[in-house]
């Protein structure tokens, strides 16, 4: 399969349409040989517990957790990998070995993995009901309560896969403690977003801007944006503590920015914009537009906030809406916007190139993030 | 702090009550020391919250759940490392410098951590209601469904102490492959038990003795028995594969043994003895005692045993129990327990001591198990 370097390289000039009918087919194509990979690691983690001699029911239940749970989402994470990896060593999709594109495509499903079971969990946390269009794992007939198990061991598959195909490279290590970091930042972000934004008791005095801050570096940020760079980098060989500190210094930021994106979107972006109808308002989100317009209200706005923010009523969160329009939320995101945006560019302008990391990785996520719409 | 060797060396031979009174408080003041350095533990996971800026009110929450769910227990795996590397090295706790008991102490916490997050996530999926005498964490005011993120988190500070102490040590890779590898093995014979024991519908075709073996293997000999003697083992530069296997051939089973005396115990021993009421029979377990009954029974007592294992009800549960008396239960568990341990003691007395290894690990361990009431 001939795939262009254009089709990884998501930062790249969109000529004209034609151009863009390419670049859109050669990223559906990359994305279609990265689930091709899945089935394959499936079976490898099914050969391990034939070996343990388990009984075939249990194999099954697990081959159904890992199919329902881990593929299915947008995969950017995964891709990322992928695509960084590309950048790094200069190569298209097509120029990589297949044993070298499974190794990486092996990094990439452990995020998804990683994905996979932070997203069992925080559906039963949350008490979600639907996931990726289709019912949580949770409320799947006869499963309930042994998602907690699953999702351990949507985990514990991670390790499985990290050992078997990376055991013997230098960077074993460096993996296993990546993971294990990132894992317990995501744990922490998502321990403070659980204790601030309780649904039964609104209480908007627990909110603050640097609470959200952290909840969205920890919970969302190290995972999904620091993690997929800095794995290609360790099989890249791209390894000081320089260079992993110049793109965390990059992409902790940047996502940020792509939460409060988000959390802009959910309230002021249309359903078709974004796929969904936001929420955030009446679920009682310490979202970043309702932090912003704690810092900017009066007295009797403020009251107006208090006794309609987190309501499950339509009524409420249309006044709690226009509250927002009226105190210029739209125009204090676009202006954080273009200053993120611009501060960004400029440290990845001065990045240091000189042990093998490459602008093009973070221009490629900046250009994935800037503007978007969904 | 003088601490006698007796004090660890639990096989020991006691010769009169004195010396018998002196080896009780030898093992108390063991696990008081081993209590001792936990809250310093805590400490030092506080700090990392702290470093990365965490609010309060979420560092004090992981301090709560640590505090909580951790200590508490009897403490026999944490207790089990320090045993096993003070055997391994020839020394007495007193021997121990404070930078060495420290470092092997970590690693005793370390599996009463994974206990921790097993056991708060086992009390939700079985919906217990007490543990260690306290309520079940997931039940405490305010916790609810938090508590799966705090099981992730009890994990999580398993990695991040490992990191911290033996990062630079050369078997520190050992270390988080073989946490790895016993923790999905523990959440595969969780599996297997909960899609074999419903609670909601029972069926006694589901059980079988290789299933049971399985899962009592599985969900305990691994972490139970094996990890604590592996992790010092590690520490003390015994580390070759055949070593390794020595152990686990015979502590594996050693373990399956335990679980199938506390099955046996749950039926059969008295509240006294065991410290608290056997519910197996009610609970619909898949246990080795009504495995073995299975093996035995004919149509009409099957009929019986179907009709009221795993019912609620005083009466069925003291039918199911006279029928297993009548199976001669007892005689089959006592002739089993005779034939397991000669097999061991035959198993242990031909190990290889020539690369480090002592067989009084292993009879330490034996020690402990065989004809033990509760």
């Amino acid at each position: 399969m001939q795939i262009k370097r254009s089709a990884i390289s998501v930062g790249a000039k969109k000529k004209n349409i034609h151009t863009y009918i390419h670049l859109e087919m050669d990223k559906a194509a990359a994305k279609q040989k990265f689930v091709d990979e899945f089935s394959g690691l499936v079976q490898e983690l099914k050969e391990i517990l034939v070996q343990y001699n388990m009984p075939q029911e249990a194999i099954d239940w697990f081959t159904k957790n890992l199919n329902y749970n881990t593929p299915g989402g947008k995969l950017n994470r995964g891709l990322s990998v992928i695509d960084t990896y590309c950048i790094l060593k200069n190569k298209s999709l097509a120029d990589l070995s297949q044993e070298e594109y499974k190794k990486v495509a092996i990094l990439g499903w452990a995020i998804e993995l990683l994905q996979a079971y932070f997203l069992v969990a925080d559906d039963m946390m949350d008490q979600s009901k639907t996931r990726r269009g289709q019912p949580c794992w949770y409320l799947v007939e006869g499963v309930g309560n042994i998602a907690i198990n699953d999702s351990f061991m949507l985990e514990g598959a991670i390790y499985v896969l990290l050992k078997k195909h990376f055991r013997q490279d230098p960077y074993y290590v460096d993996l296993l403690d990546l993971f294990h970091e990132v894992t317990f930042q995501t744990e922490l972000g998502q321990l403070l977003d659980l204790v601030t934004a309780d649904e039964e008791h609104v209480d908007l005095d627990k909110f603050s801007l640097a609470k959200h801050s952290f909840i969205v570096i920890f919970k969302t940020a190290y995972y999904s944006f620091y993690l997929p760079v800095a794995l290609a980098m360790f099989m890249c060989g791209i390894n000081s503590e320089q260079d992993l500190k110049q793109v965390r210094d990059i992409l902790i930021p940047l996502g940020e920015y792509f939460q409060i994106q988000d959390d802009y979107l959910d309230c002021f972006g249309t359903p078709e914009q974004i796929g969904k109808i936001g929420t955030d308002i009446k679920d009682n989100k310490c979202s970043w537009v309702v932090n912003q317009a704690l810092l900017k209200v009066n007295a009797e706005q403020r009251k107006l906030l208090d006794e309609n923010y987190g309501k499950k009523s339509d009524e409420s969160e249309q006044k709690v809406k226009e509250l927002f329009t009226q105190l210029d939320i739209p125009a204090i995101y676009h202006e954080y916007e273009e200053s993120i945006v611009a501060k960004l560019r400029a440290q990845i302008e001065n990045v240091d190139e000189s042990r093998g990391l490459k602008k093009e990785v973070l221009t490629a996520f900046l250009g994935k993030v800037y503007k978007r719409s969904k």
